[in-house]
């Protein structure tokens, strides 16, 4: 007897089994819930898997000082991984991370140039031969690599793909994690904020647009990660912040109003970390950058 | 003819299909990668469905001011949800989550008498009727409902099983959520390190006992999270805390050396802390106590 199964996942999550048999499609079908697949029933306790075979690594990292986080991702086959917005002050518990996690940082890759703190990519590039560092070519920032929309970042067998969303800097890059449902924001888009547009080629126009077209267009369930919180939270998604975001929910004229009035001061770092982000974060470099 | 399939995950994560025809076990075996049966092949792109399908919300919060971490979990058929260790200073912004993902908190849950922050319980409590405050019974805390060991924490169609963790104070208890591999070690397990032992019923002894015979012995794939984090690593796994914690992959007798050494400052919030909450963190239940 020839025998054909297919997997496939509904819009409820509802693994459906169906077996072809002798030509005869569908002859036997079967859905169950996925969670229920994997009860395991010889304990007297439900006993689940949990992450045991989870193909990727996923870490959120925080920077106290400038409220930063830092996203480390990983294919738990090849080890390649890659990290998003290294802060040069935490490269050292980064780098022993990588080291205790046993993966290879392929590449350091910043969602745009920083004003609130210096990047580690530099860093990172001398403790781990190999690492390219990436970010924007409109950026005019030195790098590796200079990225543009539509590119992907590839790292073993997953990509992101690079969204262009200009508004705080000229240079902002989305990272979209299409197969985990994840997206890598930088600063356009906060949790219920967003970031300023006051300063570094920013335009509140460009940021509604940003936004509105590349990230609140992808599926609402997506899991949103910022550059900065500054209130304890880890984390959003497209849907609540296409809902409650107290700037993006607005129209544009209302955000542009908003973004035209918020006073804020001066950032702190601006004057050390811009110069310095332009050159990677090695100082090194910014003192031969300033010399030419 | 009948037939009946079985879906097992194996240790690879590969997800086996089973099925047995005319009392013959195994006729057909396929093994997929689960990852490749969410493969939507329509789209130019790989399209994942990412976390549209998940069954629950998981959400971690964090206290600047105390470096505490606040966990949200819901079920999001029921939308019952429970939050471990809230903190008394951020519960407006936990309340306002909790309106805005719509889900209903049925519990407040304690790890533990915290000596470095008030809970946010007698708060929750009084924003959300119905919701009920726990905590070790042996703790001698006020609260609505005193857990012991093996205890289930039901919420929606999940539970969390109750395991006793003391060392760091007698009450300590460990929250596992088997199905979704992660633990809440409060303060016996941190990441690569472990709460003091120094004060409030600490013991070195017993506190590597129990994280040895309670938390090591976890699947090493589960997912480790804390009440504290002072380096801004937000999550750990068993395995690397088996292998890199720098006082519990010791020795029993090492370790209690290097906790009988550690000379800490006494803790700043102790004295406002413990006595708040003793009675959940209601400063006026505390006056009513203190005049009994």
């Amino acid at each position: 007897m020839q025998c054909h199964i297919r997997l496939v996942l509904d819009a409820q999550n509802q693994m459906n089994l169906r077996l072809h048999c002798l030509g005869k499609k569908n002859v036997l079908q079967k859905t169950t819930a996925l969670s229920h697949a994997l009860y395991n029933s010889h304990d007297t306790r439900p006993f689940h898997p949990g992450v045991a075979g989870d193909n990727y690594i996923f870490r959120q990292f925080l920077d106290y000082k400038s409220y930063t986080y830092t996203y480390l991702l990983a294919d738990t086959a090849s080890r390649e991984a890659i990290m998003i917005d290294p802060v040069i002050e935490t490269v050292e518990r980064d780098y022993r991370i990588l080291q205790e996690l046993g993966v290879n940082l392929i590449a350091a890759v910043n969602t745009h140039v920083h004003a609130d703190h210096v990047t580690g990519s530099g860093e990172l590039k001398k403790r781990v031969p190999g690492c390219k560092s990436m970010i924007a070519g409109v950026s005019k920032a030195r790098a590796d690599l200079k990225l543009r929309a539509n590119d992907s970042i590839k790292f073993g067998r997953f990509e992101l793909e690079v969204r262009s969303t200009p508004g705080h800097t000229n240079g902002c890059l989305t990272y979209v994690w299409h197969e985990k449902g994840m997206v890598f924001t930088g600063d356009a888009l906060l949790i219920r904020g967003c970031g300023r547009t006051d300063f570094q080629e920013g335009s509140p126009g460009v940021l509604y647009d940003s936004v509105h077209s590349q990230i609140f267009s992808l599926p609402k369930h997506f899991k949103v990660f910022p550059a900065h919180d500054y209130t304890g939270q880890t984390m959003s998604t497209i849907d609540e912040e296409v809902k409650f975001n107290p700037r993006l929910r607005r129209s544009r004229s209302e955000f542009i109003e908003i973004m035209n009035n918020l006073k804020l001061p001066y950032p702190k770092q601006i004057d050390k970390a811009l110069p310095a982000n332009m050159v990677c974060g090695i100082y090194d470099e910014m003192d031969k950058a300033a010399q030419v």
